[in-house]
């Protein structure tokens, strides 16, 4: 059984990855850690019978983890990042850590970055894409959770060079468990339930620039997104709505037909078909990317939606399915398709 | 037109007030106090077009008001209510600090009773029962948010005698902004929605006493409650599911036909018509009381179902209500029936 | 007192409409109708203390309301109007009847109109724009729920020509009171909870023609939409997120201070502050629109957020404003703002 | 692996199943029916990657599957249960029709039984109460969703002669996917959100004389149940407030020492500890039946809360957990513990 740790395991992500290490058929928890509940046992903060006890972060046996998935803040992760590998553990960082290559735009957007030097030896762990690299690697920087959407469904597009115009617009809403676990105006119930809001809207979001650096590289040329995010009154799942300009000839058609030879045999991409566009209920508690497209009204102009469950394919399932590729494993081993 | 002032106006209850005043024909704002925000405009705190300016509670001019709202915490209201009646304002106090007759039972529940020498001067303000008494005092002891529906559903069955038992069960369910504005993992949106939750089961919630205090009072018999609230998914409104035993000829007929009668008139008692249950949409976003009941499946054993909006009959509804009684104003003047 | 008649009253529209006229201050109902629940009272449909009786639609008299209220079906609601009128009535119609000017238009969209020549009899009701007009008419078409929001923030812009592009996206979310009150796999409670859904995509909704000729006629040159409705799930409430162009020299503060000019005084117009966006919350269970702007992250690209309460602002609270500048009568009467 | 045959595929239960079965190490499906949607593919009904056709119930080949699971309505159920035990296949029946062992109370609550010889050979699927009838039986009647919490708390304390009434009162609610997936104005998103309402209250809802039957056996002497469901709005779970009297002697260890005894190694029962209570978010999307208990006030008097996810344990996930015991597979294999 692979040993697995878990830093930060009392936030969402942590929960989640501890539901599904604890239900993974070739993987075990080895330590679980929080910095806030630590000496506490599992149960104590979410209604679950798991009884392992919390350790602090700095008492947790990295050596005894075969892979430690860091769900502790950025700037916090990559330091944590540099102990678990030299303990020759594997690690998977669902920080922004990792996320963008160039530590110049890291700090522009986040703080001065803890460990540069370790940039270049991670990879951005969207797994349909960069799987190869997955393999190979010690560190995998996971995606954020609105970035996996709408870069999966854009991929080939922009591979192909059917995007004509470099700027895209993504309208996403995501579920109220993307705001983390920490109790704030921002998460009170009265203020989400029958409410929709926009926030850090136009290019202020942080995953603005993580968009943008793999759209960029995936249409080698430059690319800029719009990105407004909206928080949903559901408790998990991201619905993402792209404007996007084609080549005049492009049908709708044609960008499914390309998704389907692109994503064959993917077990946790599923492309909706003509006429079907997909729904936060296609993804949601699932570690699948749904995605699609309709047409905007005119030729060239077209509309696509993406849905994912923001804490599996948008954080702890793609990370576990990150950890299942880099052992070597089932790709789908403890992830429900 | 009345000048009316809210101690406490940031909260849930306050923010209610606040738009009732806004629309009362006859009442407007002549301040509105906050010690957390105090200085700001009141339409940073909540999405709404009031701009008018938080004062400190210190600095509020209680002189300028006809009549005095405290939305403040339990033994913080009862100086204020003081101040507001010395400086010769009529007081309604929305905390618990004048709602139980008896101080040592008051010191039991909450604390040393800050004023108890001003006990004999409040009215209990369930309005349809005290009306004649709100009419005369100058300090008003608005209910708690549980107790309103059981007591305006009990009342005149144990004014008449009919319930046999005198253990009463009250399983409640209550709307989250019961919980109050403040952060925390309990009104979390992620632990509330989707869930439902059980709390300060049996009798360890501060309404049970209040309850007892004035069903006792109505049988002229001492009376005793097993209350059990929940934590609903809904922003606002409280189901009261009732388990009571009564006289085996009693029909569901004769009760509500003595809750037509005791009622004939009452703007804001909606008795049900046999067949039919008090739902929380009959008193969503209004100042409504639905009271209900059915068989419980064999002779004397009832179900009474009552449903108030918390933040309205619950609270500042009922207050306004009081408001309304103490000037000699329209009873429904700013309030939808 | 304004005799009021509802024809189509057990739809949602028609459940708001009855509920503003019980509390109208100078309005009382004088009928309510329904084909399907024609004999009941009121009080079954809903619930709520209104113990009137439906009358079918064609026993409905006409000639003893001042005012008829349309909430029946496109191409059924034409033929009622010219009863309606005909008798001496104006007429509020919320259907889609009379509210593109152009009959082809309208059979592209609909089926073929019943009654073309009473077209040029309508006035879109559209109060802040078209007020002066309301008053003269008798015959208002009101609006549809999704276009009232994007076309009273657009309007300012496009008619000062700051609009620079001419394709308009609007992203909009809408609550499910929207859908009807018709039970379908669509409005079932577990297909919409913990979902998010984009239906009739890109140009296929008949609210797209709508907008596209208001803000055609506002403009003052052909202008197009891409929109993309999304179900919510919420009860009520629609947000819309529209991304437009503008000269590079328009600032935010500059769109902002021209919607203060525009909408002074405007009671139900709710401009927000610089840095400040709309939220369902700023407009639901109220007759408000709150409209916002903020870059879009590169100079001339904006965002624009509005909200209204998709059942008031976005109908029956419009149709009533519409109603009172009809009559001349206070434009808030029996509306919150 | 074991060849699954699912009748009444597409309603909610029937979903259910076919994600476990479609997840299950050690089960495959043989073929899904469906009345009313025969010849579609099951991705046409449900947001999922399923591409399995429906088949009409009558051509459903019997004869390939090793187990079929009934999601048919009661009284369609039982003949088809003959068929597939006739045609060699063990069945576990999810509808009402061989829950209840006397045919007249069957008949007093649901119709004539069409197979009242079939009664004696089937087994109460209450997996933990009846595991080795269930691994010798070919029939197991799948509990009713509301009776399995209430009973797996009540059974060890009716067994000892804990419980000193004979009426035990039961507060529950459900969440809407117990409704059923039909359309109807119950299960409107716009009447289910924001309200909560009882139903069947008392003594009527079907699932009483099932509660009865079970707790009579288990207590070995008549026992009775007031029950008052209600409509919850979330989508899944069961959240039931038992009053129950006991001893006076009896505290909440006693009953928490007596279930953890009871409960030992069972992989799906989870005991809370004293001071925490069961809620809906312990058992939801889980298989998991979670107990609780505290004190009502006064000595004897007990407040038990239980909760489960009512298509898991309290149908779909029960089922499998039930086919799991007839063939000798790990009891949680295909399920979430």
């Amino acid at each position: 059984m692979l040993q697995v740790g878990v830093l930060g395991a009392t936030g969402y992500a942590g929960y989640e990855l501890v539901k599904i290490i604890q239900r993974h058929p070739q993987a075990e928890l080895a330590f679980v850690s929080s910095q806030s509940y630590a000496g506490q046992r599992y149960s104590a903060i979410y209604p679950c019978p798991y009884e392992m006890t919390l350790v602090a972060p700095d008492e947790a046996p990295l050596d005894k983890a075969d892979v430690v998935f860091l769900c502790t803040p950025h700037a916090a992760s990559a330091p944590y990042a540099k102990q678990a590998v030299d303990a020759g553990a594997k690690c998977v960082d669902l920080s922004a850590d990792f996320r963008l290559h160039d530590a110049d735009i890291y700090a522009q957007w986040y703080v001065e970055h803890p460990l540069p030097e370790m940039l270049d030896q991670a990879v951005y762990g969207l797994t349909e894409i960069y799987r190869d690299q997955i393999a190979e690697t010690d560190l995998v920087a996971n995606p954020g959770c609105y970035p996996t959407g709408p870069l999966l469904a854009l991929y080939p597009l922009l591979q192909k060079g059917l995007v004509s115009d470099s700027r895209i617009i993504v309208d996403a809403k995501s579920g109220v468990s993307g705001a983390g676990a920490k109790a704030s105006p921002t998460t009170h119930y009265v203020n989400v339930n029958e409410n929709l809001s926009a926030y850090k809207v136009g290019h202020s979001h942080r995953h603005a620039p993580e968009m943008e650096q793999e759209l960029t590289l995936f249409a080698d040329k430059p690319m800029r997104v719009t990105f407004v995010p909206h928080l949903l009154p559901v408790t998990r799942g991201i619905l993402s709505t792209i404007y996007a300009n084609f080549g005049k000839a492009t049908t709708v058609s044609d960008v499914i037909a390309l998704w389907q030879e692109t994503y064959a045999g993917e077990p946790f991409v599923l492309v909706c078909q003509e006429g079907k566009l997909a729904t936060v209920a296609h993804a949601a508690h699932t570690n699948r990317c749904a995605i699609s497209i309709a047409s905007a009204g005119a030729p060239g102009e077209f509309v696509i939606v993406t849905a994912i469950d923001n804490l599996l394919k948008g954080a702890s399932g793609q990370a576990v399915q990150n950890m299942n590729v880099m052992f070597g494993l089932d790709e789908t081993a403890g992830l429900l398709a």
